[in-house]
Order: C-alpha cells, then structure tokens, then sequence
C-alpha cells in the first residue's frame, strides 16, 4: 500500500507526496493540524490541509521572511514575530546579532507542542534566552503596544481560519503603531498565479500606510505554484537603498546579499498586480 | 466523473490537474504525446508523461529561454532553436528585430503538427517568413554547421528519450563551432532541488568550452519544483554586464528590463551547484 498527502492548492490544481508515517492529527481549538513524514521533503506539517513547512524546503520561507527586513533595518534590537509557532522565523532572526528580543505570539499551543517535539531543526531557537514565547492573539497583541518594536514578521497560515484578522488595514495600522519611528514589517502575502486579488488588497492597503512598500518575492516548492510573495511595509528605510556589500548574514541557504535586490525584481506580471499608486 | 492529469516529478511527488477534455494521445516515433485541456492552465503539451507546456504559464519558458540571450548579444541576426516545435520559443525570438532568419529544427514532426492545430497562440510565428522549420536531428544539424549562427537556443525535453544526445559535452562543443565568433548559446538545465547532479554536469562541460558561463533561473509553475535553471555560454558577450537601460523587448509578461540581471542572482543552495572553477 502507498500513501499519499494530496494538497489541493486550488479546486483543480493539486499536489501529492508519498507519506511513510502519520506523527499527528489532531482538531486543535483553531485549526487541523498534521505532521506528517514525506519521503521527498522529510517531515512536514500541516494546518488545514495546506503544507506549512518541510524540513527540505523550509529555510527558503524562514530565511525570506526574515534576512530582507533585518537587513534592511540598521539595528534592530527588538522584533516581534506574529505566527511562526513552528520557530524557524525566530531562528533566522537570531542570526542578527543586533537582535536582543525576539517576541513570537503564536496562537495556537498545539503547533508550538507538536513543533518542539517533531521538528527540532526548526524549532531549534525557542528555547534561546532573547526568545520570549507568547500563546495567544497576534491581533491583540499588536493591537496593546506602542512604540515597541524595531521589525515585525506576519508569518501567518492563509486568510482563512485563525488568519483572517491578519489580513486587514486594521492589523497594518496596528503594526505601523507598533513600529519604532523607523520600523518596518513584512508579511507574507501568498502567490501570484492563484491569488492575485489578494496581493493587489494588501500591496495597496500596505502602500496607504507606510511610506515605502515592496513587493518581493521567493521560490518555495511545496507552497501552492512555488512562486511566493512578501510584502514589506517601511516608516524609513528602503529596502531598495541596501548597500549588498554590508549585509552579513551567516549560515543561510536561500538568502545571500547577491540575492537581496534580486528578490525586489518583480516578473513583468507580478509587477503589475502592485498598487500603481504605491 | 472527474479526470486528473497526473506527473510524478519524482517517485514521491506528483502535480495533478483537473481536466475537462483529451484532444491528443498517441505514440510517435520517438515519444508519446498527448493534448489535453486542464482548467487550472488551458491547454496542456505532455510528451512521455512529463508537462511541456500550458497555454498560462508558457510565457515564463519561452521568454526566459529567449531573452536573456538575445538581449546579451548586441545583433542577433540568425537563430537556431533545437527542439521547441510547440513553436513558443520562436515566437519570442521573432520578438528582437534584428532577426533575419530563425531556424527550428524539431525531431518530431507530430510535435509540430498537434502545436499548429491545438496550440495555436504558442505556434502563431511558425509560418513567419523568417522562420525556417526542419523536422530532423538537431544534433546532426549542428554538426553539419560552422560559423553560422549568432544565438543558438537548446529547448529540449529532459535527458531522457530523444533528447539524451543534447546534454553531452559533444553537444556543448558542436554548438560551439556552430556558432559565429561572437555567439551565445541558451539550453534549459532542469531544477535544482530534483536534479542537482544534472547542473552540476551541464554548467561543468559547458565551462570547460565556453569562455563565459552563467546559469540564471525562472520560475515556472507546472515544472517539477516550479524553480528552472537555463545554462548559458558565450564566447565573448557577458550577460551580466549588458546594460539594462537599453534593453527593449516589447509584449513580454515575464522577463523585463530589471528582471535581466536578477535572474542570474541565484539563491545560495543553486549557486553552490554551479562548478567552483566557473
């Protein structure tokens, strides 16, 4: 008998791994979650049926999310991590050795459980004394503070489920609050070939908050059509304006300064879903 | 009923797609061939099994093959594409005015008759004036040539089947004598997470004859890992030092201007395949 995860990222587009183990499945409070055991992508986890991260592929997503931001920013000290229970977020931010507070608010228990005891690779850093690990709502958090923090990555599941709120002007003016006065954040905004509406709301609802908005973009193979975006809200620093030569981040796999401004150049198409305005 | 169009990329990874009709299935001298209609992408090329192309997302393929060549070389006037008798990449190459003479030399004459019929927005340059099509061998082709083209563009299947003599390192040196004194060539080099071994050898033997070697990548979506490598080699233009303010490909979707130079930024883990002494 084989058995296979089959992930239907769009009603007629669908994509299959072969499993050899099934670690977890579980209805937590928010959301359906799996970890399972693939024989091409090593373990995987699963919330809602959609592939999160696998231990072959995860350091693109991890590193994407995190080397733009803080290395567009010149010293960022504290950092706020919204979702990301699985910590491979934090574990890229601890990179930066300017970083000495990095805060995940991740609402849901069960995948920072199931994260520490199934994915040690990535979940490596919670337990790292700048890490403070907070279980419960992104929205409210962001929401009670001020003038807190330096970077803020959104690395939140799809706007569907626990997410939706992630996905509002409202959440953006609540980071741009949250921001330090030269804070910036990044989101991540899912993928251009099947949800090209939701880039154009959230490129525009970013760009009318922030003064500097950019798209960019990553290649994630186990994402739905492997083309993945993030969305970067800046008060002051452009992450266009890096010099490539002063970024210094060791260890990665995906990110490397040559890459940097490189993941800014949009394909003609994708360039085109960003707000004109912005 | 529902009928899924399924490719096993690896032995453990498959993309399916839902599919409302098959226009073509057949076995030609050298491959099996099948047309079929998906909803997620339009009409579908498959050739032994594998996706060839989509009517969505050709446009990535066929530009990223095309251009990044053909604006490196200050005047292309004659062109010759191995392979590629769905005709995409001779319609990106009719793009670039300096084109007198576009060559298209396909083994498989079904490969040529069903694009024609069911494929007709890729096809469309095929009866071009300009257009030479040959159905044969290109690599008795390029043996028999010297000196005789200024861009030569390899758009072949995977390494399997008919296409087997177009990763040889004999190939490599055919097309270089088949090349004039300034001439460039384009072969697509497959993904880096499937099949590191296989650019590691091409971006290797294409090093050793060619004094100017790059690798650059696109993203394809209906592509096993959805991340595509292209080789290139070149005996006296550089890619990476043309000037992309004087690059004027018009009606493109993919490739532009200040996509040139990213796409040969690669991401470390491909940028570690390539050949130290490249």
């Amino acid at each position: 008998m084989e058995l296979w995860v089959t992930e239907r990222q769009t009603p007629t587009h669908a994509i299959s791994m072969r499993s050899t183990a099934t670690l977890e499945s579980m209805q937590t409070p928010y959301q359906h979650l799996a970890v399972v055991d693939t024989e091409q992508w090593g373990r995987m986890l699963v919330l809602d049926g959609m592939v999160m991260t696998t231990e072959r592929d995860e350091f693109v997503y991890h590193e994407m999310m995190v080397h733009p931001a803080l290395s567009t920013h010149p010293h960022p000290r504290d950092v706020l991590v919204v979702g990301g229970g699985d910590g491979g977020v934090i574990r890229e931010v601890l990179r930066h050795r300017s970083v000495q507070r990095a805060v995940l608010v991740e609402i849901d228990a069960e995948v920072l459980r199931v994260s520490q005891k199934h994915l040690p690779s990535i979940a490596c850093a919670l337990d790292d004394a700048r890490v403070h690990v907070i279980c419960g709502d992104g929205y409210a958090h962001i929401a009670e503070h001020r003038d807190a923090y330096d970077v803020i990555l959104v690395d939140s599941t799809e706007p569907v489920g626990p997410a939706v709120s992630l996905f509002t002007k409202g959440f953006y003016q609540g980071i741009f609050e949250a921001l330090r006065d030269d804070g910036l954040f990044v989101a991540q905004s899912d993928n251009p070939w099947f949800k090209a509406d939701l880039i154009r709301t959230v490129t525009r609802d970013v760009a009318a908050i922030f003064p500097i908005m950019q798209l960019y973009t990553a290649h994630i193979p186990t994402y739905p059509s492997g083309l993945w975006t993030f969305t970067m809200g800046s008060k002051v620093h452009d992450p266009r304006a890096v010099d490539a030569r002063h970024i210094a981040v060791q260890g990665t796999k995906y990110y490397a300064p040559s890459l940097h401004h490189a993941a800014f150049a949009l394909p003609k198409f994708v360039a085109d879903l960003v707000a004109r305005d912005a």
